[in-house]
């Protein structure tokens, strides 16, 4: 994010607002109050948390400084901050699935009094910071969102009635399969990262710079069920030599023997829309980095660096099968010239730790423990997926995740040396 | 309890069902789902799970051979199935909190339907196995009863807005000072346990023998908040020679320092009224048997035997400050000739482990599970607490706890050698 | 111990005390320094602590006041206390085998030097008090002994190349079974604990008290090798109905399917001797209090309670295949009338938990420490092993374990209610 | 490692192998077996382990075709193997230290006994196959004998007594200050990685590639103990701002509060030559990354790249304070023009994860389990230290421990955007 931008006028900025806030409360119809506390791990969070932790968010940053603003309820702070040291101490993560307080309905109003008390802040007119920080919050907004979407799928598949989130619009496709193709890419010095001031994008997507790209090749499309279901059957999670070292202790102490959600039949797998048969041309989901690398390596293959990937992507629309199809699944490739489903379905795993870009100043202040204090243990994944807002995407974001998790929507796209 | 039994009229069998049932929800009353569905730690469960377990119960053991009973859900028996293996698998203890479905609504229905299945089934007409599985079930409520209540104290008390679940009747009283004298009992051969097959009792209560008690005291009331204060003021967290060598690596491995609830202060406790100035001559409360014994020590007394405790228990009449009461808090006692507090306010840690009488025989069955197969590694409490029924307790009632239990109402009486 | 007495000659009891400390070395004899360091799991002990301890258990309670002595280095007493809270920090338990300083050298020389002192101390003459402790220390030198061998067996069974320790003398024999038959105990109210002050004893098995015994039964041999196969093979690790709820969940999680030394193959077994055919007809052995009582209960029996065995044992003479026996393995019944095997080849598991006695008073200061602190969650043990010397035990002995607890020499004898 | 090459002489490479495989003596030389045995932590291994591993590791992969080679005990294969999943099972890591069998005696004889044979080996001829595998297994000889002193080193921290390893060559110093300064380094593409197959190298440093360099400077030396004393004073430890969020957690869960040697009192740290007062002007070692990283931010500048390190390094000869000045500890900067103690002193951490580089290809079979299997989560260090042969060193040498290993002798380099 860079402070002062973005030429929105003031209408578009109130209805965008509106918009994405207005988002989280669609993706929570028809959820019960249960529903949307239970936390059935450390790493997820309950959905009615989802809700009022970004909230929060713009109570801190946005409406802190507005004397006009009176916040319901002052010891909500501590319970609703994440992982922002500077701004106070905060509840432990593992526990919130405890809070039955404040209720479902005092979140709601929570929010609507946070929106109200934001909305008139714009339409009073802000100064270019303030509008920094708003499009900043809406931007975590639309994290949540996601992460609303996979923490409730993973509450769901933990309980042993398995509740359907969304009925599945249809049934499982009989669709053709498409060849994989690898396509070279460019060599060379390029530049990737963040290009300019005019759209929005995170402290870690910056500052754009050189780097070189090695001969290389991408593969034409994502990996799908019926190719890693051939290396399952090959004894794929029995094999230690295709495995990191940590990750073979990962297999063996989690006894993981298919993706995190695939039933043991190997035909069935679990879904926003309950368990359903196993689509064999759909992109394979719910892998782990350690999954995907091992993978790469029993297909004599390997991922793409991010490198690789974004400067593939960069010159394609971030188009794709989103959280506005409704979908909350991938779904299979039709075919077509060029790269395939670079955006959208799943996040594509790639071969480059998190670290930062060379010149990577993190935001001043509590904004800055955004994205810079994770870069350690994680790996890069690109593309958005079929959980991620589209316009929340572009060639430049990089999404991060510890090479064990599982429970987001993460898949494999194969790349190659040349 | 003994499967012949109780003479007991058709109406009044059916109005004891229905009112201990009915108690259920009344606790339940002003709760939200969502309150109901914090599970705090492992060992204690949301109360929705308690709403449902003991139906369960009864669907499992009375209504399993009704061919006219349909259960709502077949598939619930998983997820609420306690302990007992020999009715197959069942849902891990502490994942109780994630069970968003069924809901409350579910649950509630669920309940009304058993009971409904139930109270026909006494209306036509019960054999005396029947009967007896029927008052085994509703002792099991009231033992859930009891649970919900210490469960939810611990759900609110984790959160950090500590909810008030029930406001207090009236201000902390300045209750004048009982002397405490210690009063002698019974020695030699005496026979403690259940008596007769006319009333019920739990199995581990059983077979009545002889025993010896060797010459003893009892203390004529329990341990007082401002006696208790008196050994955390003079050091008894820090001094390990006062403790058993387990209770001292638990006092460092958890840092105790006060009893459970007590605020750092001193001066202030959390209660299921919310947080509450300390009465210095109410029971000291939520004590470990680890915190009651390493007090004992202090005070140069001992704690009493559950034999002890029964024999002089046996000729009082079990009344007391009991869930009736609707206090949920332990009071100061009010002075008087002879043993006080023996019944309500705090179950009372005895020196006994929880083992099993000479002669026992478990139920048969599943039924069996109940009580035997968890004497290892606890201790026994006498008495009944402010948060027990009533009409649960008799001087034969053996509770149990393993040593480092702090949530349960549990306090201090001392024994003394002669 | 009870601090007067014991009228014995100086020389009767320097020659003991030499006798007593040079058996240690005996023990260690054909051992390496590498042999004497392993420490393989936190529960035990390397051999050169064992060797140490004590020696610094006399070095503190018994050269503490003689201005004469000079301790070869102070700072040996903190790696060498054992849990005394009240004689300042310790060594962590868990990391006893990381000392490689002091050398077994020096050790062997502190015990030199420290068997100087004592013995010039008693040839100078002593009072009752120092006689006490002196008496204390070697009851405590014996106790190292048999814990020496247990955790050296545990030692060498954790290696790869499981060493010998001792050839065994013979083959295993083809011995003859005996009948099991249970013999009656008496009734009523008996006597029980240490009798009189002429003898020594631990403060836990004081005072003698009175007891009540009910109808019972006591089997006149040890369970064997081949019993128990019979249960493991009727599937006794696979059913939890015949176990104490924290036993199953222990032979889950700690996957137990057989007694600790037992191969898969259910026939060869790991001895001090290396590994040698199992032995039907002699007494199972490295048997928990979970697996006894579990056995027990699968042969319609439980096992006999302390005061049941103490009642039987007190008219036997403590004889029976203990230390001096060199076997250092269980071996079978012989057959005869009467109880067999009462003393030495296992310890007996009891129904008992390890509390005190009715009056019970522990040793003044530090001494106190060494019984009454461990009364929790432990169960007791009678009659000796084949790793304990013959004169460290008597009738009222009681030895306690926690009921996980499988390296010990401990098995099973029946009992049963009449 | 490239399979053929290394035009060596026979003799040379007799002498060589000798002379190295003589050095692991030299570095037990006044250890006893005890000693040897002590294995600290998981992450550790006992000194007679790393006598033995590299043994096995000419045992198996070049005596393994040898026919007339008799390996004294095939059972220590199991032992002795580290983490070679395609060989076998192996020994778990953390129960190293339980291994009295074999003695130091009988490794002493296995290592003599393969020297031997390897010895012959060389000299009737070997082919280039053959002498890769002996020079890796050579270098990997050079790996352990780091290890063993840096075990060493915490297996005598680790106890009471604090034993000296070797006595200090003379009196800590009062060395002059040098002041730091920042030197430019290259900018835009570089080439790093080996060059040629004329000298060895591990895999993981291949192939030579180009990369980019971002405007970049690197500090002319060390950071110091009295630099590092300024972060730790100005409460570096508490400030969670400076660290990395994983980094913050490990210094609350471990309670960090300065490098892992120094005493509490700031002015002594533990040396292989006991307790030495600490030199202001020695460069602050026992540094994980998570401390580096967090002193970086806190200086304002940050770690370099390894590739920064590299091009940097490559003009260099790489000499200084390697194991061979038998000092096993840093020493002060002296001072001149350009980059000063570069290589030796202290592994320099860099802030580049540890991955492959373009293009990397294992070796193949059970040798490729040697660097690329650990790509995951650890970061990448350059430069050798104190503890490593000075002819193991290289500019392209690749080292890395993960971010919380603070026992190797680690320290700090800063680095800056330009």
């Amino acid at each position: 994010m860079t402070a002062s931008t973005f030429a929105v006028r003031r209408e578009d900025r109130l209805a965008r607002f509106m918009r994405i806030r207005r988002q989280t409360l669609a993706l929570c119809a028809g959820l019960s109050a249960e529903d949307l506390m239970v936390q059935s791990m450390p790493d997820a969070s309950p959905g009615k948390w989802h809700m009022a932790h970004p909230t929060w968010f713009f109570e801190l940053f946005v409406l802190g400084h507005d004397p006009a603003y009176r916040p319901p309820n002052p010891e909500w702070h501590y319970q609703f901050n994440s992982y922002y040291q500077s701004v106070g101490p905060m509840h432990a993560r593992p526990q919130r699935g405890l809070l039955s307080r404040p209720s479902l309905e005092e979140v709601r109003d929570y929010r609507a009094r946070v929106d109200e008390a934001v909305g008139e802040l714009i339409e009073r007119g802000i100064d270019d910071e303030l509008a920094a920080r708003i499009e900043l919050g809406l931007q975590h907004e639309q994290q949540h969102q996601e992460l609303l979407l996979t923490d409730l799928k993973h509450a769901f598949w933990s309980q042993p009635l398995h509740p359907v989130y969304r009925e599945a619009v249809a049934a499982v496709a009989a669709s053709p399969s498409v060849p994989m193709r690898f396509l070279p890419g460019r060599e060379g010095a390029v530049e990737i990262g963040h290009r300019g001031r005019e759209h929005f994008a995170y402290d870690n997507e910056t500052p754009r710079h050189r780097t070189w790209l090695s001969p290389h090749a991408l593969a034409n499309r994502l990996i799908t069920n019926s190719e890693y279901l051939a290396f399952v059957r090959d004894g794929g999670y029995r094999d230690p030599g295709l495995w990191l070292s940590d990750g073979w202790a990962t297999v063996q102490h989690e006894q993981w023997q298919r993706p995190l959600y695939w039933q043991e039949d190997l035909a069935t797998e679990f879904t926003l829309s309950g368990l359903r048969e196993l689509d064999p041309q759909a992109p394979v989901c719910h892998i782990s980095y350690f999954e995907a690398d091992a993978f790469a390596r029993w297909a004599g293959a390997r991922l793409p660096t991010e490198a690789e990937w974004e400067d593939a992507a960069a010159s394609l629309r971030a188009i794709g099968n989103f959280q506005e199809s409704q979908q909350f699944h991938p779904r299979a490739a039709t075919g077509g010239e060029g790269l395939q489903q670079m955006y959208g379905d799943v996040w594509e795993w790639t071969a480059s730790p998190y670290v930062s870009y060379p010149g990577f100043k993190p935001l001043p202040g509590a904004l800055g423990e955004y994205n810079g204090k994770f870069m350690n243990g994680q790996w890069v994944l690109r593309g958005g997926s079929c959980a991620t807002p589209q316009d929340h995407i572009r060639a430049s974001y990089r999404n991060f995740f510890p090479p064990h998790a599982r429970w987001q929507f993460a898949g494999i796209r194969l790349g190659q040396d040349r």
